[in-house]
């Protein structure tokens, strides 16, 4: 059988590493190298500590590093995403993970490679199916409170290691409580670690980059410098913990990281495991490549770039696999490390390729260096990159511009803190989703009239206007369908009974952009009764595609009125005295 | 504490029996009696049928049809709704409680009553919360569908009994393989009677009433006489079964219904019970309550009377509590029997509280008379009742009508078949919340041009238009919210990247209701975005409330081009060479 023949455009599509490679340079080359070498600097300690937020060993925060960078280069729309363990997803992760209630490492390992399979093939087949619009079921309120209140748990989630103590908990509460009984076994030298760690790694953040500066050095130097801040904090700690044998006073350490290439991970292939990863899977895909999406417009659209959402979902998918079958866990693009990537200069995702490299080398070479460094320094890094996340001004923004907003980022940030990251952007994503069919279903309908000397017509509460005599005109502010239609019904039929010789009811429909099935039959319905009533129904200013849809059924048909093109088309025909001619079926306004 | 004083016409709207039990004449007592009296004659059959189709006892059809009526007439809205035992609900019943696998009697008829005790409370908070409009959430094309395979559940389901066979089943395959396997075991008595009965019910429906017209009766007689077909039948085949011993020759009996009043009966306290039935609750009240609204409002329409659908909620809400308590089932208002109740005259509630009576006094003198009355007479009136529910032109329809709202017909209807009623009708409520999301998450933008000679704007496709050079204008025709936020970004970047030495991009927004927070922050990206390459966006005819809302945020501020009152104030200023004033912030078209 052949195989199907692509086009080139249509390869390069699939590959857009095909278009970017046959155009690469010597000068663009050097330019990725630069940039991967920062991240690689960057990623090494990050890739480290995440694996230690997700609840997993450190190396796998490196294999996560490897590959999947890689696959994206392959497979990726973005010039400057940085791939890798997050911050967000390593919490949903160690959520996910958590619930199955393993003990056994190797158990633990193979959960999170095959959590990453999942997400993975769950990212592939939304890219075949072009399902990347469902990310969009996640409003920005929804997201802002999901990453806030995540921000606060990951912090919670690693006083312990700044604390030296055991304390575990699924929720915030749960932590909190667990901390405060853990409270006087504190490991004091861990406590000092920890602490200097946070300090300077917030003086290397605000204070840094000022100095630098005003060393004379130039403002993107100073700037990827202080970046490098956590490689410090790592050196120096590791160092101290060596030199001053902290080890044996009850500084908890990493221990070995093995040494070599990324292992061959196959999947689980327990049904009864990939049950139970499905949901969190999901909900790990939707975030991440949220995350990712947003990070990679908001860079490209700097450059007038282009990303192609349903090719990222390709691109994350590709990761996820990569990461799941070389001991890696879910990745997906990061905001922070891709910003570093973009501003040290990386020009195609050959810069993320070069950052695999990096990591691969530190994975060979470096782990025996790793011996000896605190967790809490890990923790410290951890703590001082998600506090940035936190960002309570969405609720005063939102309550200022919309209460339902409003309402739906309390909730998820509520429910997040309090039962934890599934439910809580579960519930932020179904009480958007309801509280926007609840807005739709109680439409804004006005009765309208002419300003006179015009042909507008205007809401009679709001300005001063002409009516007619036996004529209600209103017009209806929402698309119509299932759940407002029975709405409409009531309103029409309740102003209708308020008037006395009412010969005329116009619907204008200038903002209905959709009359789905429910609403046709309840127009039919109103159309109906009317009619008992000896009262006409007209429509004016339908919309194309309404109109053609409305052709489609008995309604035109059995209409007691018109269709009019325009308002003042019906205005003019509906005068007292006026002769109302034949009934014009088939004209749409727009 | 002194009680919260209600005013008179608060407690009338409480308790709708005050208003009409005031002007209550003995000419509308004696409608309301011939009313109760037919209902009663129909009432009797079909509650031991639907009790028989639910899988309870019997007289739990009766005592459901007692108390139940008498606290709708004191809180319900309609004046001709006749609430009892209904096929719809009581299938769902037979389906919540069967999930629970349960043998004992006692424990099958304690679960029914717990089910009607929270199906009464949830109606009940739903009527104090208001929430009536969450039945909107069901479609018609959904409810449609439901309706038509529940009738063919429903009627496969009593097959067994025409059969004289004991089969069960889950499903609609279940059900048919069962019968298939029970086929040799057929009692031929047993299928006669059943047949014989299905045969003389359909003549009855479609013969009768023509032949007693033609024997000089009046329309309403014929009408009502041939409502009481069932009770013929029942009286027919029990003399049968009773005079030719055919019980002993294996026709199954309805047997011994206990006589006497209603017992009390507490629902369960059993918390894990509550959890199991409390889904199962929830879809009994929302479906009993559409189906109840519906006949509702289609026979007081009939003779322009109100129903209040807030106040319905607390009717049904009372008659199920009440059901429940008085060894009852879930109940609500019934198509068939509430329009023979209006067609026989009845003029207020009180008819339902009179027919009450009338199931009362069957329960204390009838029930002997039932006991030979063959099970297979009580199929057959429910098999002839139900197909009058199946209609599959809804299919036709929406196929013609709309792809989208075929899609969800299609659905409920199969998933209704092949798993059962719960998850039918959860599956039609979630896909066609999901269509219409996805619907509007790409909604329909249309670059438009001035009619030449006019002030009106049109599509540059559909009509030969006027455009000016370096000025974009998109009119969108849908609301902005977060499901097409992120397409509205794409879209406009897309356009702007096509178009050369572009200065300007207006945006319609004639057909917006609504700019919730996630298209607030889309909106300020763009002009952020367009701002960068030199281009300024304008906004025209923006409503109303869409202004409001836009005028406690930043983005009028921010924005780099003007708000214009109407789009053709636009067209004047945006000419070459026209000097834009300033900036018109906080004008509203509408």
């Amino acid at each position: 059988m052949p195989l199907p023949r692509l086009s080139r455009a249509g390869l390069r599509r699939a590959l857009p590493v095909l278009d970017w490679a046959s155009r690469y340079t010597r000068d663009t080359a050097t330019s990725d190298l630069v940039a991967a070498l920062i991240v690689t600097i960057m990623l090494i300690p990050q890739s480290l500590a995440y694996a230690l937020l997700a609840g997993l060993p450190p190396e796998m925060g490196l294999y996560a590093s490897i590959l999947p960078l890689v696959a994206y280069a392959i497979f990726g729309t973005s010039r400057a995403l940085a791939v890798g363990p997050v911050a967000v997803v390593s919490l949903m992760t160690a959520a996910a993970i958590g619930e199955l209630g393993l003990t056994d490492p190797a158990q633990i390992a193979l959960a999170a490679g095959t959590l990453a399979f999942l997400s993975g093939a769950i990212l592939l087949a939304m890219g075949v199916l072009k399902l990347g619009f469902l990310a969009n079921f996640l409003s920005h309120p929804v997201i802002a409170g999901f990453i806030t209140a995540s921000g606060i748990l990951i912090a919670a989630s690693q006083l312990k290691h700044i604390l030296g103590v055991s304390a575990e908990g699924h929720t915030l509460l749960e932590t909190l409580l667990a901390l405060a009984r853990d409270l006087p076994q504190t490991n004091l030298i861990t406590l000092g670690i920890g602490v200097a760690s946070v300090a300077f790694l917030f003086w290397v953040r605000r204070g840094l980059k000022p100095l630098l500066r005003r060393m004379g050095l130039g403002a993107r130097a100073a700037d990827i410098l202080a970046k490098a801040g956590p490689v410090a904090a790592v050196a120096v700690t590791t160092l101290a913990v060596w030199g001053l044998g902290l080890h044996d006073r009850g500084v908890a350490i990493v221990g070995t990281v093995p040494t070599g290439l990324p292992p061959l991970t196959p999947p689980s292939a327990d049904p009864a495991l990939w049950r139970q990863l499905l949901l969190p899977a999901l909900l790990i895909s939707v975030i991440g490549f949220v995350e990712s999406v947003s990070v990679a417009q908001t860079l490209a659209a700097k450059k007038r770039q282009r990303i192609v959402p349903d090719q990222e979902l390709t691109g994350l998918g590709a990761s996820n696999v990569a990461a799941a079958l070389t001991g890696g866990y879910p990745v997906t693009g990061g905001f922070a490390r891709s910003v570093v990537n973009y501003d040290a200069g990386a020009e195609t995702p050959a810069a993320g390729a070069f950052t695999a490299v990096g990591i691969l080398l530190a994975a060979l070479l470096l782990t025996p260096l790793l011996y000896f460094l605190p967790k809490a320094t890990l923790a410290a890094t951890i703590i001082v990159a998600v506090l940035s996340l936190v960002d309570f001004s969405i609720l005063k923004r939102s309550w200022t511009y919309s209460r339902l907003d409003f309402a739906a980022v309390l909730a998820t940030i509520v429910t997040t803190l309090l039962v934890g990251v599934e439910i809580g952007v579960s519930a932020g994503v179904v009480l958007s989703i309801f509280l926007h069919l609840y807005k739709t279903s109680k439409p804004h309908v006005a009765e309208v009239g002419l300003v006179p000397g015009t042909h507008h017509f205007r809401n009679i509460k709001r300005h001063k206007v002409d009516t007619l005599p036996g004529v209600l005109t209103l017009r209806v502010d929402e698309s119509l369908y299932f759940a407002n239609a029975r709405f409409l019904e009531e309103y029409i039929l309740n102003r209708v009974a308020e008037c006395r010789d009412l010969r005329h009811v116009v619907l204008m429909f200038p903002a209905v952009n959709e009359v789905d099935m429910s609403a046709l039959e309840t127009l039919e319905e109103v159309n109906r009764r009317l009619s008992d009533m000896q009262i006409s129904l007209h429509l004016t200013e339908v919309k194309g595609p309404v109109m053609d849809r409305l052709k489609r059924s008995h309604f035109l048909h059995d209409l007691t009125g018109r269709v009019f093109l325009s308002q003042y088309d019906a205005w003019c025909a509906l005068q007292p005295g006026a002769t109302p001619g034949a009934k014009q079926e088939g004209l749409a306004a727009q």
